[in-house]
């Protein structure tokens, strides 16, 4: 297709040039975008220093290999929003880089990231069974650094010192790196754990690693959330500081009101109150006394609660907004730069307007080393709008739209059984008729909805309470076999592949599974398991695919969990700091029949009360709220988020400790009220953002289950695939991806067609979305960043082309 | 200006025009806003009818007379968002119109409906010091609701028989009037009350009045968001009967737990749990037992309080955000096809295209009658952009962001002291530059801070309690005196209107006094005015005038304020029906030591309980929150929104009643969710636009305190201010308004300038805001409503000025 001795327009293998254009692009991603075509100009001065990696006898064929591989690492820069002044700069660091960015090495990070934190497990106040000795968890501990610090320095040499200097996250890990270290040599020599705070510090172990990208960015959208939220914050404290000051005037001379008696209990009262936990408790005492003195507490509930706590979620949610505009603007604008420094990498210096499918075979066997030949072929072809022979630059910035796409050929056959004789396909017809027929929906439907009133009457039937042995009446039978038929009828009629493509089948088929194995548990006596039956009532779940908009909220929250697994991981990393520091301070300080002095001594009580002339058994409970292990801690702590009832944990710690501790309860609530405050923000941005889309977009809803994807088509004519099968049997001749290519062929023999259609198709995801909404926006922004960045790109490619010093070509 | 036989082009005293018109109008209404041009159409068939009150010898004089006023209820059914189908058809209809709409008339049905519902205070469960014997409640009843009666009667009358059959709203009034007559007649027979849940409809007299119209908009808004949030209720309530079932097969067997015995109770502890009233509680009994059955409770709470219910918030959000925009649009629309309605009816057959001067006084008239003579000629001159002899069309659509304008001549004295005597002069013009300083401002501050800190240490030192004789430190006189100082020099120094007109100064000010009122208080030992002192405090919200953000959010909140005031107010109504419920089933049912069968025992206790070996007396206070009075079921059902605790009061109340009483507290959790989640949405949706819009409009932000209203200027000169007085004095020779007019002249006389130039002020509302945000969308409205309503109308008037038929023109 084109001439074997194409050269290069850019020799990455040039360390001077290497480096200044990492330098380059630097400086332009500070100032809102990749400064690219300056590279252009640099390369014209390839200056051979002491580090030049490049002899200057390099075959052609290697310059373009290391082309090759800078381009894919520019591309995986751009995915993964890695910041161009970390590009790798010179062979060692390129060693350094490539092996920091594999599967393996991620996979050792996040592993050692969960070590340190699985280790409080076992740590001092340890979960009884899990306990360790000191000298195993302190020696755990220490490995787990060493990897990190292993970990640490190939980020040194990848990076080189002054860019290590540079990147603050990687900074901070290296001092908490070297604190962890002397705690652990410590607590080694000592053999006792000393008072650990630092530990709360671990979770930055984890942060860091590459799978945790995901929390990273939402702690930075958290912090940058912050300032806006700390001014209404303070508001908030400000008025209860004032309504403080008259609490304690109004209500301190009533001896029976035990809520205001100093400024600081009459404080913490309000902050309480904030979150309603004492809420008719606080008012009782004056209440009783005055009626009026309501006016009080309805005052400050109605501003405190209702409207100013409603400001934060607005601030925070208009914030959030604005954030993910611009996260979204800066991640599109640091992709296009990618790609046009992959695109200046890939271009010859005979064709500089165009990459050909041999270099972009090229780049591609580095950025997915595991990609078959045939998928190479089709992406380019599905980049490959215009049917050039070659990719404009234009072309070439659908990359990353296009990359991820899973190739199929579009079935000729309608039927899995289509091949088969003609009585069992007549059967098989048959079966798929019935299945796709409304009236068999609809039945299915009905039995679903009579089982869950049966499921319904028969358990409110069992007022006795209930018990294992007795539960399974043949009703359970008869609606599992029901289940356990309409799922082999819709398998054998939609075929198995047809069948788990749809969500709700796989749900379908996984509640049915669960129900059998439930059965099999009782049928064996498998205690531990029974709990599988009574997961069945999920089965009614199904009802809700009958309407529409539940239908639609339910694919919303399918496409919003991994956002939300995300969040959540957030949130546990910030419960397991406040559980170390919990676990430091108030380990075993809260026991059955504790905290006397307190007003909330009745909740820990475990004793025998003698009320009028009754003794009852009085339970408190609430000594299980503590903070006697990390288990204990988390689940004391979900409680202190459900904000019900935390004072009670918190007057009873502080009566057993100081009263500094309602400190650590205050912030802890402060800290989850921004984190759940971002979470309410995201789901209302996520939901309403969708509902404005299907609003703009009302044809695309109309066919959820069709739609609810990208699909790129490509046709790929015989000539077309024989004239590759020869190029790449000529680049890569020993490689087994070939095949896939050679099955293409064999195909098309097969079925006799002279060509065949190709399907790409990959899930939605938000940023599609973002991209159709904000079309217009979009092009204003390209033309920012393409003027941000002067003269157009095709004009500056030919003016430094006349200015290119010849390079001597190799023949 | 115009000749004086100008023929109006509508004669509005006809009636079947009238009636056509009126026809017209609402048939247009219904399919998005009024079909105006028709009534052109149909004027050219003046049919004479029995009902005809227009003599034949009617005056032009009388013609023009009837159509200023016709035009002008046009005007005022587009401000009040009326339907244009209730409009008027004939004298006797329009004498009841006029009649129903004035203030005195409002006023009355405000009283009315007030009056029936304060009744409550006196009736059955009554407030002890104001309990009225039955004949006198009951008299008083029949009175209200006779006056009820007598206003439907005058409606009847304006509407017609037909017009009244088919508004809902009204008919539904009637049927309740109906039901409440024969109760109190038989309340008054029996004397005695019987179980009267009825009482539960009168806010319906008080909703259908005039000026409750904020409220109604409110009602429907709840109601039109109804449907998505019911569905989303569904999904909530699937997913708690799912883990009712669950949580009785897990928990049921553990007799130490009484949440989950049966599936009601199940179902019970699961809805309470919603709320999160009873969490750790509801835990605690199986926890303790299995520590792994805290999943089932964390699952539980993330889906349903942490997903499901932001949900429900966010669907409403929408629902609320595309509502706001759809009754904007339509309001606008109706204004607009009001203003071609008015603009019909004020143009003369001569002069088709505009309206004079002469014909806009008239309309003014009767619009505002209380309009001086020279702000009916400024409004005029504002809307006249082009300063062209007439008003078009266009420039008479801007009638309603005129009409509210308040008029004052531009000061031509820079300060209020210019006039005085040099010394003088020169004493004040140095306070007026301390008082302008930034110096003096930051002084303030300054003072202001150390106040507020002085505050917090003189009440943290209080630890013993506080008692109001020692509570007039020296400091409290010193920082009083400091603050009057500095009212004093700002009244001087800028004047006392330039003064009061910031809200700011308003506000220090009022501490200032309130603070002065406090110390003669003290002085003077009045001890119900103590709680005064005690406001002082409030002197420190001054310090959030140093920060951009809080002036924003503050002065967002005084925006929202009225609208934030009919939102408490439709709760409030809210509250009411439900009080009365409650009293009508619950009154008295609830005392100390009551509800012993129930858990929730101990709240209700109020007796000596013995701990060990210790007595002491222990106080529940729960019977406190009973349905005994209005007010006590207020209070009772404010501390069921706040939602904590809530289920102490439902148990208690369950344990006297039966256990359907469950039923009436779920509901009103469900309805002041609902109540609570429209506020919610309601001040993000104002907050988040008004960010959107500052960042939209920069500029305006920078000056909030010059730009926060709308102004327009308008130059007057001599020789127009003397022709609008001759035909003033023409037009209406003994009104005593023109007198405004002459001192017009005077100003200019006295200042010597030929020209006087005004200035026509109004505070920026909601509206303005949405005109800016809106803007391309409101051309396109436009352009739809115009296609909607075909021909252009310039077209269609003079088509139609040839076919009308001619009127015999009196001389």
């Amino acid at each position: 297709m084109e001439a074997d001795d194409d050269v290069p327009l850019i020799l990455t293998c040039d360390e001077a040039n290497s480096g200044l254009l990492g330098e380059d692009a630097d400086r332009g991603d500070e100032n809102g975008g990749g400064g690219n075509y300056d590279i252009v100009n640099n390369v014209v001065i390839p200056t051979p220093g002491p580090q030049n990696y490049r002899t200057q006898n390099v075959s052609l064929q290697q310059s373009w290999e290391m082309n090759y591989q800078e381009a894919a690492i520019y591309l995986q820069e751009g995915e993964n929003n890695d910041k161009f002044f970390t590009h790798p700069r010179n062979p060692k660091a390129l060693a350094a880089y490539l092996f920091a960015h594999n599967h393996l090495f991620y996979m050792m990070e996040l592993l050692t990231g969960l070590l340190l934190m699985v280790l409080s497990l076992c740590e001092a106040p340890a979960v009884p069974s899990l306990r360790l000795d000191v000298y195993v968890h302190a020696t755990l501990e220490l490995l787990a650094l060493v990897m990190v610090a292993f970990e640490l320095c190939m980020k040194l040499r990848w990076l080189g010192f002054h860019t290590f200097i540079r990147h603050k996250r990687t900074m901070v890990k290296t001092c908490v790196l070297l604190l962890q270290f002397v705690e652990a040599i410590v607590v080694l020599i000592r053999q006792t754990s000393h008072l650990r705070v630092t530990r709360a510090l671990r979770p930055i172990f984890l942060v860091d690693c590459r799978y945790c990208g995901a929390v990273r960015r939402n702690l930075r959208q958290i912090f940058q959330s912050l300032p806006p939220f700390i001014d209404i914050l303070l508001l908030l404290l400000f008025f209860m500081v004032i309504f403080a000051i008259l609490g304690f005037c109004l209500f301190s001379m009533n001896t029976a009101d035990p809520y205001f008696t100093t400024l600081e209990n009459s404080l913490v009262s309000l902050f309480v109150l904030l979150t309603t936990a004492n809420f008719p408790d606080v008012m009782m005492p004056s209440y009783s006394k005055n009626r009026w003195s309501c006016v009080f507490f309805i005052v400050y509930l109605s501003i405190e609660l209702y409207f100013v706590m409603n400001l934060l979620l607005a601030v925070v949610f208009d914030t959030f907004n604005d954030v993910e505009k611009t996260k979204f603007k800066s991640l599109l604008l640091h992709k296009r730069s990618a790609v046009d420094h992959a695109f200046q990498l890939l271009v010859s210096r005979q064709r500089p307007m165009g990459v050909s499918l041999k270099q972009f075979d090229g780049l591609m066997r580095f950025y997915r080393p595991r990609m078959s030949a045939r998928d190479r072929f089709l992406t380019y072809k599905a980049l490959n709008s215009s049917s050039a022979s070659m990719l404009s630059l234009q072309d070439f910035y659908k990359f990353y739209e296009v990359i991820g796409l899973k190739w199929k050929a579009r079935r000729i056959r309608e039927h899995w059984f289509d091949d088969l004789p003609h009585t069992t396909f007549l059967i098989f017809k048959g079966i798929n008729l019935i299945v796709k027929s409304k009236a068999f929906q609809y039945t299915m439907y009905a039995v679903v909805a009579i089982n869950g009133v049966w499921i319904l009457v028969e358990t409110y039937s069992l007022n006795s309470g209930f018990s294992w042995s007795r539960f399974v009446p043949w009703s359970y039978i008869v609606f599992l076999t029901i289940y356990g038929v309409e799922v082999l009828l819709k398998v054998t009629g939609l075929g198995p592949t047809a069948y788990f493509s749809s969500g709700w089948n796989l749900f379908d088929f996984s509640v049915t599974v669960f129900a059998f194995l439930g059965l099999i548990a009782l049928a064996f006596d498998m205690e531990p398991f029974y709990f599988i039956v009574v997961l069945r009532p999920f089965q009614l779940l199904r009802l809700f695919k009958i309407k529409r908009r539940y239908c639609n909220v339910l694919d919303t929250m399918f496409e919003l969990f991994p956002r939300m697994a995300s969040l959540g991981l957030t949130l546990i990393i910030f419960y397991y700091s406040f559980a170390i520091v919990g676990m430091e301070f108030f380990a075993d300080v809260v026991y059955p029949n504790c905290c006397n002095t307190s007003t909330v001594a009745d909740s820990y009580r475990l004793t025998n009360v003698t009320i009028g002339n009754k003794t009852v058994l009085e339970e408190g409970y609430y000594y299980l709220n503590n903070f006697n292990n990390i288990l204990s801690s988390f689940v004391t702590l979900f409680e202190l988020t459900v904000v019900n009832n935390w004072y009670i944990t918190m007057e009873g710690v502080t009566s057993m400790t100081t009263h500094w501790s309602r400190l650590y309860f205050m912030t802890f609530y402060i800290v989850t009220m921004v984190v759940m405050t971002i979470i309410v923000a995201f789901i209302l941005d996520a939901f309403v953002f969708r509902m404005n889309y299907s609003r703009k977009n009302r044809d695309v809803v109309e066919n959820p289950e069709d739609e609810n994807g990208i699909v790129f088509e490509v046709e790929v004519s015989r000539d077309e695939a024989l004239t590759t099968l020869e190029l790449y049997k000529q680049t890569c001749p020993g490689s087994f991806s070939i095949n896939s290519l050679q099955k293409v062929l064999q195909d098309m023999d097969r079925s006799g067609h002279t060509s065949l259609v190709y399907l790409g198709r990959r899930s939605r995801t938000k940023s599609d979305l973002s991209m159709k909404m904000y079309v217009e926006e979009i092009q204003e922004w390209y033309a920012e960043f393409t003027e941000e960045n002067l003269p157009q790109p095709d004009q500056i490619l030919e003016q430094n082309l006349d200015s290119l010093v010849p390079e001597p070509l190799p023949s």
